[in-house]
């Protein structure tokens, strides 16, 4: 077995993000362009381009991962990238939507160092704008020109086949932070629907565009699924761990919120029965207690929790890694895809 | 000109609704039965199919209007139901979706007697839950067979469409439960976008599936638009004087949540200055004081309100028929679909 290649840098895998920005961005606003006023304006507030009051914004909301994920494996496939565009921008609109109802859900007040929609204009304004992006990423998505109307409907399909994952594994979220005792099987069917299954879909849909085959598009698939495992375990590590400048999210933000994250899920495994007593009772505390909050913290560290979310982040990346091989694809792309896929591992934003 | 034909009694609009019935709900079966568990469990739930324990129930929930509409559009046209079924189902996921976010939005405690999903799952859940139920309207109508690949996207952007103009409409109904000023105009632009959006698409689908060309399909939207005026008008005026035997709400519900709905508008309109006062001082008082509900809906009544809302009804279900005038329809089926739309504005429930 040949040794697995030196990581590379994050900073490498943003320039891949990078040079599809533009394009992206462009091809979101034109999604929104025909759209003024009213639950728009809250979307284009989400999405980090205007203000409370409508004034345009500079503000860079968003790493674009999904949009990127597309474009790259449609031209990893052998397509072109520029056809394939509102694909990739209706997958990053499906992404705010559920960043938009997340934020409702968990009551979070802050997203990127903003109020969040709802903080803005209230939960029922915020769900219905949230129902808007959900709709506009499907109109999106059906923009889609230059394709066999066969093949846009497949995509179609599996953005909705992604949708209802992504709800699936919602509910296990919210239901989770009612469970003191969740497994780590649980955590990860969780993550796999709420995560994982939108950045399949990233890799599957760009795939199907990019014209592969039925196996390409299965193993892209399966190369999106294991980055959105790694991608969701380091965000997990960041709720704890992470720095408020770098996130743009309250620091232990997940554990004010009581989430049973990867580091807890991990902690409360392999803990003694003392340390998991002292844990559990700390978390419950969390919520209006923040010397509590920074004591789980310590102990989770401790208990090697940050090393073990660090290794489970690694291992998924490179499962991703490996499930390019043997697929036949475009050499520049398949280096791109598996320097994004170490990236999810180990990015500190 | 020729007087208006005598309108049909509801019993006779009812029994065209219950002939797809059977296998309008054999369909929403099928679309639901692949996905066990929650949140499909809590779809299940508020289509009244099973209790919040998963037991089979035997209430029978919705008119189903909204599919009925769409196959009676479909026949109009000249085509078979039967390939129509998974869109005349998309429709009424599609209107679900929006029941179970409205009541979150809203605080509606109750619908068709039994506690709204947030009132037994929480709100977070709930979200999630109408999130879900929007996602499987689409795949529902991605499942469309033996119809070509274009006409499938066509009917699955028109459905995009629709959301979008409904989120908007809820917008605007969100926004004047903040305002105690609606003009009627802009009551009617609410409409407009939250139910009438809906009725246009779900008759604009049917006949794009029938075969129609885009002459019928825009008469057909515009039959479904003004049947959807009639329906909302009625619906605010049972929302005032229904009864909550034949509704399944609870009486005057709409003036104890402090809804601007037709006949408080019209009234509004209307009225001299100092019952204007009066009416907007009790409305003021509605959501706790059962006494000023009263006290305003025994107002409203004297101001005209009732008759007026009875007429505005009628009025946008005379232009509902009118809008069918001139076009190839398939006779028996022009006639049911004329009685749908004098049912909208007469049904008491």
């Amino acid at each position: 077995m040949t040794p697995p290649s030196r990581p590379a840098p994050p900073a490498e895998a943003l320039e891949v993000i990078e040079r599809y920005r533009e394009a992206v961005l462009a091809q979101l606003r034109a999604a929104l362009a025909p759209h003024k006023g009213p639950p728009f304006d809250q979307m284009r507030y989400h999405l980090g381009w205007q203000d409370r009051a409508g004034r345009p914004l500079e503000a860079r909301a968003g790493k674009l991962l999904r949009p990127a994920l597309c474009l790259l494996a449609c031209e990893a496939a052998g397509g072109e990238a520029a056809p394939a565009l509102p694909a990739a921008a209706a997958l990053e609109l499906l992404h705010n939507f559920t960043l938009i109802h997340d934020d409702v859900e968990d009551a979070s007040t802050e997203r990127h160092g903003r109020p969040t929609v709802w903080r803005v204009w209230g939960q029922a304004q915020a769900i219905n704008a949230g129902d808007g992006m959900l709709a506009l990423a499907h109109a999106t998505l059906l923009a889609l020109e230059g394709h066999p109307a066969d093949r846009v409907l497949c995509a179609a399909r599996m953005l909705d086949e992604a949708t209802l994952r992504l709800c699936a594994g919602q509910h296990r979220d919210l239901a989770a932070a009612e469970h003191p005792h969740v497994s780590r099987d649980a955590y990860l069917a969780m993550i796999e629907g709420k995560t994982a299954s939108l950045l399949a879909a990233c890799c599957g849909i760009g795939a199907l565009l990019g014209g592969a085959d039925g196996a390409t598009i299965a193993g892209l698939e399966e190369f999106g699924r294991q980055l959105g495992l790694a991608f969701q375990v380091r965000d997990d590590l960041l709720g704890v761990w992470g720095n408020t400048a770098e996130t743009g999210k309250p620091a232990r933000d997940d554990l004010r919120a009581g989430k049973r994250s990867y580091p807890v899920v991990a902690a409360l495994e392999s803990a003694s029965e003392d340390d998991r007593r002292i844990l559990l009772a700390l978390l419950d505390r969390a919520a209006h207690d923040e010397e509590a909050i920074a004591a789980a913290s310590a102990l989770l560290e401790r208990l090697g929790a940050h090393e073990e979310s660090e290794r489970a982040a690694r291992e998924h990346a490179e499962a991703a890694v490996g499930s390019l091989a043997g697929l036949a694809l475009q050499a520049d792309r398949r280096q791109e895809l598996e320097q994004l896929a170490r990236f999810a591992a180990e990015r500190n934003a």
